[in-house]
């Protein structure tokens, strides 16, 4: 087996691994994008040359295997989409790492998705305005046909002004992307939640706000969410079926 | 058929339309991976309810298609490995984005890659030092088993002092994640190179620093580097096959 072929092999186990792990914590949806990754890239290793035909055997009774599983999820999601049922949890627990936005939401967002409602008392303060516009960086990129974002957030007692200046620049940027944002101050706003217009619904029980500092400026993790440790938290998510 | 079937199935031939278009520019590395993401889309809008027959024949025609082509590519990738021959070229065009570090390298990431020795005589202002951190970070985040990171570029006239300081900020957070960097700083230095250990190669005309700066602090694109728009430069990758 070459070592390309290896490398295939062994990212492929790990993908899988991880997709078990996911599947075992009922977080499906994520488990399901790990098993299809996974057969994908063990699905080109089982094609090369030079493996025993034992070996090529017990490779591919593994992936029906595999396969099987991941069509159960597919389906088990499916079926409590339809119900309105669908929940799911995430339990991110402190000093974890790879829980950038991306990770968390982006396949939520492979689905046509044309308005995005967050609710966050806490886009106040320099870094929690970043933090907002990390997460309108995910939605343009990620081309669902984003039109409109509606923020719904507190007003920041000590300097209302500035935070309104800031909030006003992502607008103006955004709307050079062709998307509309809509802020809102609340003063009872209290829960946690992103609603996109595709029905998905994520809570964060933080809120945007659960990453620790880096360890310095030139830090691995400085500027790559997924390798910054996390604040404890609970992330729920629902799929809520159109009326 | 559903609004969610409607949003996989326009995923996926928007992915199918980009790697048509990649295919087309011999850009086959890229071009395999969009096919490959495209088909699972189109796989599971395939399977919905709500799809008249004839409208489900010619869907998989197409997919069968695609498949096929998907499958020319991957061999003709290994037959090029094979013989030592392959090259792939993009040309980044000047204020086009989409070409985050990890858009144009984390496909060769997938494979074991222990080692990364990079050439770039511009590691030396900021800016371009934390464009060396960022792109350390994708390789730490990519588990491609990295061990070391071998970085030659030239010594910055004005403040070497600081430049050391930076570079060894760097190296010791690297030292944390089991890598360790060792820096080379040459005056003779000209070319653009990045060589895996797993055999790939690329070059980047103007080394790491080929973004243009975002048009904002609080901007779309500030953060995400496939939103910047980028300046004008050609990309060459290779793949060496061992000795």
């Amino acid at each position: 087996m070459s070592d390309i072929t290896g490398g295939l092999e062994t990212s492929g186990i790990g993908l899988i691994k991880r997709a078990i792990e996911l599947d075992r914590s009922k977080r499906y949806t994520e488990s399901l994008i790990c098993y299809q990754e996974g057969l994908q890239l063990l699905m080109q290793a089982s094609k090369a040359t030079g493996r025993s035909e034992a070996g090529k055997t017990a490779l591919r009774n593994k992936m029906v295997e595999y396969m099987d599983r991941a069509e159960w999820i597919k389906s088990h999601i499916d079926k409590e989409k339809t119900t309105g049922r669908y929940h799911e949890q995430i339990f991110i627990e402190e000093n974890s790492t790879g829980f950038s936005y991306e990770s968390l939401v982006s396949r939520f967002l492979l689905e046509k998705c044309e308005r995005v409602e967050i609710d966050d008392p806490y886009i106040r303060s320099h870094h929690q305005i970043v933090n907002f516009l990390k997460f309108a960086e995910l939605l343009v990129k990620s081309q669902c046909g984003l039109r409109v974002i509606k923020l719904r957030t507190s007003a920041d007692t000590t300097d209302h002004q500035q935070q309104q200046t800031k909030l006003a620049e992502i607008g103006s940027s955004l709307a050079t992307h062709h998307v509309t944002l809509h802020t809102e101050f609340s003063s009872s706003l209290h829960d946690r939640e992103i609603r996109l217009s595709n029905n998905w619904t994520i809570k964060i029980g933080r809120g945007l706000d659960y990453f620790k500092p880096a360890p310095g400026k030139l830090a691995i993790g400085a500027f790559n969410y997924d390798l910054r440790p996390c604040r404890q938290t609970t992330v729920d998510i629902f799929y809520k079926s159109p009326p």
